[in-house]
């Protein structure tokens, strides 16, 4: 068999995600995060910061008819800023400035990007309504010229594309560039898609090698893969050759970013260039380094475009940064980013449970990057860790609500530790309502509504199911599409069934078979074509209605440990099931959960139960309690086996943590 | 037996301490810190930072004559700051202005102090002459209402005692008093003694609960029991009632830092008046908080007052702190203040290995306060923990071969975290030759030189030995003294000699019998009353030559657990030998210690050994390393009983790491 493997995602108009677990993180999405943040973007959330983000766009919209008015002759205003963020006097009723964060804009896209892909799986006219009437706004605010960042409009155009590494402009481009895409992927409608171009083609015309134009790249990168989806969604060439063009000039010397700053004082400090991922030119990069969204975003951009234009030694590179990620800086749950300076990888290894950052943006961008991987080639090693990074840090991120979020997802917590411990300051032991830097929910609301573009692939001869989220999937054939129905009971069961209607031409469907089941059962592949390739089951036929695949895929228990070469997790064993890791909380199990202890060998119960109204399955295993002295005995006595109880350990899942109050929780447990 | 319990240190001029052990340690202090640090004050050491404390006590000096010669009609300079440090535009040429530290001047009078110290130890007639010089250098610089802090009488008169939180005049009082006490008991010399009391009756006529004076207290405490030692050396109330005075105001409100602050921003923050243990009057105080060194010296403050006072409430305060100290905020070495955020102690059981700060001074500190709660009442719980601080941390601040030192004390040390992790960039891996501000290595000088009157104290009747350093004590007996000699081996082994003169008068010898032993032996004390309480073994007679008490203190290796309230050492253990704590070094083991694993049954072994020149006993056990696997196999694998290579482990003594190299160590090893 000579089988195509490149794969590009479908349309989400033709993945109708409909199984209970994801509909229901879909509809917490579009009928709590999605009113939530439209009310959040136009400050109208009590006791919150204001975001100022519609503010802005609204600015900028009046300033321009001025500026028009005026025939261009408009005085641009001072460029003020208290401290990292723009506020105004008077919050209730800022004047026609910029405030907020620099990256302010970009909230707005992400929303409009979710609003796209819910569009997609519920058609709901009044939010679509109100899309139309936001977009119009945010259209108002571009320049003739086509750019298209209120900062700027609003606060000095002299000093557009000055600030690279720190003002996000490229960064919300990027961000306009996919909220564009997925709205008129879901709607049809060109408006905000029309404005991402004329932002995309200023952008264009301002960078390059040529003489003359900026030899810049973006200080936070997603415009790199948002141009290679609007080249997608456009076919045109220059996008794919801009976003080539900042991957190939990150990195070179001298620092583009020193140039710009050239007044500022000198800082010759190398970390300050891993942190953008600049130390070194992206195909001599190793190691995964430096802020650990930004990095992930990177190289989900060069395998886009490692993809579309076959650069072997960028795929390399990529194949590189994921092995180095993967095999050193992991954590079980999927987080990236152990340490919250720098919101950064830390060092091969260093992987600690109670200060990790482990942001859920960081684990979305893991995502984009090991989707655009599995585009290059399907190999379950991508699909994987994508999985593992979506049933545990990315969901963990969102409460069982969708009211509340975490940025940070340690695998351990202490709540007095939280509260007093200043290295733990960033870790919060219950989700928060909102952020003033708000990256991390308006993200889960794209990422959860547009699961089935994760799920899903296809290329002409292929559809790869990577994960298995229920629902009906339009292959697309030809011209025609043919519906191919997925149903699964995952994460709770390893029970997948794949039906067809009658009459399709033939094709191949590649199953995944995870790495967390040993082995697998397959039944109804009768007169199919099979191949088992790096991890999936290639199956070919010309199928029918009376063809229905049944795959089983066992769902253990399974007790892990950590590589030695961790110093945390050294004598500590965690529990998973299927996709899922799972933690001990103390409301299941008590308090001081670090004195209880797991015997590895012994049997695992599962056990329905129910989380915050969620429905769950929750594993019991058989452990010890370490006594507490009866006398104070001082801190250092003489050694003595330690006294145990035997109790029972509940296990929940992860991404169900911190439902129920504030508690300890611990992924890690003690091994006997 | 009706026995008197109060007690003091005696003076060193009748304490001559010649063991082997000591004698090295002195001698270390007199021909290495001593010079080193006299070049330091006087800006000659290459490549380090300039101190300019004696630069500001000269240029004080000559500001003070030319005051003088100008009627005082002396107009003074801006009071200018760049930063937390004064710096000159050349620190080659520094004009009469202040720089440094506000806390500079300090450090002379930790080198005096020292230096005094030093003397009665071993004469030294160029040491003295150079120090009666720089004593006269200093003297210059008072102004002549007694005022002396060369941070005012250079930057401006009118600012003093205006920010007391901040500014350590009221700090350099304290240590102006402990070095000229030390300095005129070695030398009987008054010229310093002269200063401080001058100083000393200036405060006392600027601070009291009088109309018109000022209701505050020292910000970084010391004055408190350096106070006390001027009165008890000067008998002068004055200077107990003004020790009095700064603990019994400290935390009453409103807060005395708020009001001297008063045009400063707000900041309500509780956590601030902890850092100055100013957050409740001390009498109210049960917990032990905020930064570690002041604490420690305020605690030992108030049990010299309360010794001198009879206060029933400022002694229960002090029982109250070092219970909560010692049960919930100490290392195994004798560490104190968990948390290099404020230098101070963390929340209770928070003892991280690997972020300690755990500062060299913190434990000099808890060792004043453990002498003078000796002093309030013998009790070996004080004892054993001053002797833990003294052979661990304290010792371990200073190389071996006395030119490199540490603030920090962390128990557990990777090389690498401390310079690619943030969080421990406060750790360093080896000694640093001097800091810029440079308290350990002074306050370890002064500490290793006067470790006799931590050794012993006496009262009219008793002769209590506390730790025993080997030397000679002569007893106060009436109007005569009796030299008692002590022969020991400490740390070594617990062999220790006591002997007498002829014909002495009948007294009692109070030998502290250390909790690191379940038994002991003695002969020799035929004929002598004995009784044993609180740890101390009472033994009273008309003593003569041929009494020869031979006192036996089993030295086993111990291995040691820790409360499972501590999060940190669970399933780990610790070993022990007598008041050492041991650890272990990747030198002697390899890397990747926390791989390696102890078995707390097996037997020990010692061994005699050398590192750095310095004979040791090492301790050699029996245990495991756990295997790297030999096949890439993912960070997560399935539970696998690890799998372990016998091996066996060394063992050095705490004190003595970090002398052969930069590598890994930790206390705390892994329990089978």
């Amino acid at each position: 068999m000579n089988l195509q493997t490149q794969s590009r995602p479908l349309s989400l108009r033709d993945v109708q995600i409909t199984d209970k677990f994801w509909s229901k993180e879909m509809e917490l999405v579009r009928t709590e995060v999605l009113p939530y943040q439209w009310n959040a973007l136009n400050d109208r959330i009590p006791d919150a910061a204001p975001s100022y983000c519609m503010h802005n766009f609204r600015a900028a919209g009046r300033k321009n008819r001025e500026r028009k008015a005026l025939g261009d002759a408009f005085s641009e205003p001072k460029f003020t800023k208290q401290g990292w963020v723009f506020l105004p006097e008077d919050p209730q009723a800022p004047d026609d400035q910029f405030y907020g964060f620099v990256f302010q804009d970009s909230d707005f896209y992400k929303w409009i990007e979710a609003v796209g892909y819910s569009l997609t799986q519920h058609p709901d006219p009044a939010l679509e309504a109100l899309a139309d009437e936001a977009i119009e706004i945010v259209c108002q605010a571009q320049l003739e010229n086509g750019y298209l960042d209120t900062l700027y409009i609003l606060s000095g155009t002299d000093k557009i594309f000055t600030n690279l590494r720190d003002h996000h402009e490229l960064y919300c481009l990027g961000h306009l560039a996919e909220g564009a895409v997925a709205y008129y992927q879901a709607t049809g409608k060109t408006r905000l898609l029309d404005a991402a171009c004329r932002y995309a083609d200023y952008v264009c015309c301002r960078f390059g090698a040529e003489d003359g134009k900026l030899r810049g790249y973006p200080g936070h990168e997603i415009a790199e893969m948002a141009l290679m989806r609007l080249y997608e969604a456009t076919g045109r060439e220059r996008y794919c050759e801009l976003a080539r063009f900042f991957i190939d000039e990150r990195g070179a010397r001298p620092y583009y970013f020193d140039l710009e700053q050239q007044n500022a004082p000198a800082a010759p400090d190398e970390l300050r260039y891993a942190y953008h991922q600049a130390h070194l030119p992206v195909r001599e990069q190793n190691e995964a380094v430096g802020h650990a969204v930004r990095a992930v975003y990177l190289y989900a951009g060069m395998a886009a475009v490692a993809k579309e234009t076959g650069d072997a030694s960028l795929t390399a590179a990529c194949e590189r940064l994921w092995n180095n990620m993967v095999r050193q800086k992991l954590y079980i749950t999927g987080g990236i980013g152990a340490t919250h300076l720098g919101e950064a990888f830390s060092f091969p290894y260093d992987l600690p449970n109670d200060t990790a950052y482990a942001e859920t943006c960081a684990s979305i961008g893991l995502m984009f990057f090991a989707r655009r991987m599995l585009e290059l080639k399907p190999d379950r090693r991508y699909a994987d860790e994508m999985e593992r990074a979506l049933y545990n840090t990315v969901l963990s991120g969102m409460s069982l609500d969708g009211k509340s979020f975490f940025y940070v997802n340690p695998l351990e917590v202490d709540p007095e530790a939280c509260r007093r411990d200043e290295r733990k300051f960033h870790v919060k032991p219950v989700r928060q309502k909102w952020f003033g830097c708000a990256c991390c929910p308006p993200n889960l609301a794209r990422l959860i509504s547009s699961v089935g573009s994760y799920a899903y692939t296809e290329n002409d001869s292929t559809l790869f199911v990577h994960l298995y989220p229920g629902g009906t999937v339009r292959k697309r054939l030809g011209s025609q599409k043919t519906p191919v129905r997925i149903a699964s009971e995952l994460p709770w069961s390893g029970n997948v069934t794949v039906s067809f209607p009658e009459g399709s031409p033939e094709f191949t469907v590649a199953l995944r078979i995870p790495s967390w089941c040993d082995s697998y059962a397959l039944s109804g592949a009768e007169g199919a074509r099979q191949e088992l390739r790096d991890g999936y089951l290639y199956l070919t036929k010309a199928w029918s209605a009376s063809d229905r695949l049944t795959l089983t895929l066992p769902m253990e228990v399974r007790v892990r440990r950590c590589s030695p070469l961790v110093r945390e997790n050294i004598g500590r064993v965690a529990v998973t099931r299927g996709p899922l890791v799972y933690c001990l909380e103390s409301v299941d199990n008590g308090e001081g959960l670090f004195r209880l202890s797991l015997d590895p060998s012994a049997p695992a119960k599962t056990e329905p139960g129910t989380i915050a109204g969620e429905n769950v399955v929750t594993v019991r295993m058989p452990g010890f309690r370490m006594r507490l002295p009866e006398n104070e005995s001082g801190l250092y006595p003489p050694y003595a086996v330690p006294e145990k109880d035997p109790v029972i350990l509940r296990f929940v899942p992860y991404y169900t943590w911190a439902n129920r109050g504030e508690n300890e929780m611990t992924v890690w447990v003690e091994s006997e």
